[in-house]
């Protein structure tokens, strides 16, 4: 998000950087060795710029204030991939080795619980409040139940489309949503606000992680950092190949390749092809413009323009991203 | 803590048992799956057991009111062996089979992350107040911290006893620490009861982990359900194995040994003869009684009776365990 669009925020997101890194500081230097390198491995920092905009739509926005939970959403997010990265036996995420690859599984495990307790150290010792203690430990409980049934469902062909939205609504809808409820609501916005705002990043994450899903199909390494189809090489079924599972003519072998744990490289490939011969891809494409159309249509009328402009221009952002 | 000894929280203890299995129904069938395997593999309940002993050291002892948090201290700790339980690859803890063994360690170090977030769900949903809630969020970092310095040394043989203890202390002094001081300060207490209160959970909780690391020395499959030396085998290093680095005669052989990840069972079977010959293990079970009569001199005067007794009773328990 390291965008121009995004100037109101700029220097929010600059001393984000530097109370991560203070956050991770433990007299257990491999904590601090670990988190600072989850930390300079970079991301997007989405979750916190959601919320830093919706705390900016209060004219008593006080960043000193706010930090402490934004440092926490990006925790939770941060332990959550390290998790998922031990889950994955992947070597490298963004360019850069991960936990697990660089410090074995078991202090990835550990170092992941020690920075989803911490995240809700910093929320607890700053008086946000027991809504907010709780939203936050809702939503990790969420995140950990989306992330099982996508595991348990490996190689299984799902096909159910409602089970599909729940699982990505658990997984990243619900927590954009409540970044920017929760920086609403922090920052003392009227509830129908707070409740638009969260809506909002509901939207927006629903066509985030659709867009994310779309790439791995349609993307190639050099734009998305992992080859084409990696979803389907672990036993994912996103959107696109339900749609094919569903339609296309050549199902039945699609649904061959895509329950099969030992595919090769060419079974994958053809597994694409069939996809994208389908209409999948521009049907989950029109689920994404969908959702960006309701997240544009719902934000409140009384922010102030230059954090609609951003929220206008992050739904932008995630139509047109390529990576 | 089934003993006869404990009929003061008899009936609290059963009612956990029902309050646990309620806690792991979800949506998601593989948690609750998961979970009552995990709640029907039984354990010790020491963390509720301490923490209704302190609950009930007030005369408005209301059990509605504690059950919450109970369950939480038991679903962190259930959650903690989930993830060491992946950590150590076991197959079996009290003689069941690990969720790793049964479901895979995805989906175990998953329902891990559940299981903890589960647990601030229902702190933070029953307004014990943000002080609780940042009690059980240090908790859970130091638990995580703990296991993660211990793994982070494991073959390296590291005989800092000041670091032991500070190891023994995040791992299982400070959880029965706050155990006992929760269930005093959620019942009103007065401040120097609650902190009575918990230097007395801190002080069993010493002395019960010491008694453990004795036991996985001195103790055999019979009694405490796996080999002696699995602590050894498994690169840890406990205290009678400090001494013994620190003053036998062998204490080079013993080194080479306990710092060699292929030692064999052979290797393993001197490294015992070599602890056993010295004094480590009266040294740590003087260190163990030490602990102990701490623990019973610290109790408050003012808590009635019947408790006084069980907590004395539960100080005995920990000095005669053999298991």
């Amino acid at each position: 998000m390291a965008n121009k669009l995004f100037d109101i925020i700029k220097s929010d997101l600059a001393e984000l950087e530097t109370a991560l890194h203070e956050s991770v500081v433990s007299p257990v230097a491999t904590i601090t060795e670990i988190g600072n390198h989850l930390i300079k491995a970079g991301g997007k920092r989405l979750r916190p710029a959601m919320f830093f905009l919706a705390a900016r739509c209060s004219e008593n926005f006080d960043l000193k204030r706010v930090m402490p939970l934004a440092v926490a959403l990006e925790l939770i997010h941060m332990a959550s991939l390290v998790h998922d990265d031990v889950l994955d036996s992947a070597a490298t995420r963004r360019g850069e080795a991960t936990a697990n690859a660089k410090w074995g599984n078991q202090l990835a495990i550990l170092a992941g619980d020690y920075l989803f307790a911490k995240a809700f150290v910093l929320v607890t010792e700053n008086g946000y409040g027991e809504r907010v203690n709780n939203q936050l430990s809702r939503l990790l409980a969420d995140l950990s139940a989306g992330e099982l049934i996508q595991n348990k469902e490996i190689y299984k062909a799902s096909c159910d489309t409602e089970e599909y939205y729940e699982r990505i609504a658990m997984k990243t809808a619900n927590f954009l949503a409540i970044s920017c409820q929760l920086g609403a609501h922090v920052m003392g916005l009227p509830e129908k606000d707070v409740q638009a705002l969260y809506d909002y990043g509901y939207s927006v994450g629903m066509a985030f992680q659709l867009t994310d899903d779309l790439l791995d199909l349609t993307g190639d390494s050099k734009t998305i950092g992992k080859p084409a189809g990696n979803d389907i090489l672990q036993g994912i079924i996103t959107l696109p190949a339900i749609r094919a599972l569903e339609t296309s003519p050549d199902k039945d072998e699609l649904l061959s390749i895509v329950t099969n744990r030992d595919m090769t490289k060419e079974d994958l490939n053809r597994a694409l092809e069939i996809v994208r011969a389908t209409d999948g891809i521009d049907f989950t494409k029109n689920k994404v413009e969908e959702y960006l159309d309701r997240a544009r249509n719902v934000l409140p009328e009384s922010i102030p323009e230059d954090v609609r402009a951003a929220y206008m221009m992050a739904a932008d952002f995630i139509a047109g991203r390529e990576f």
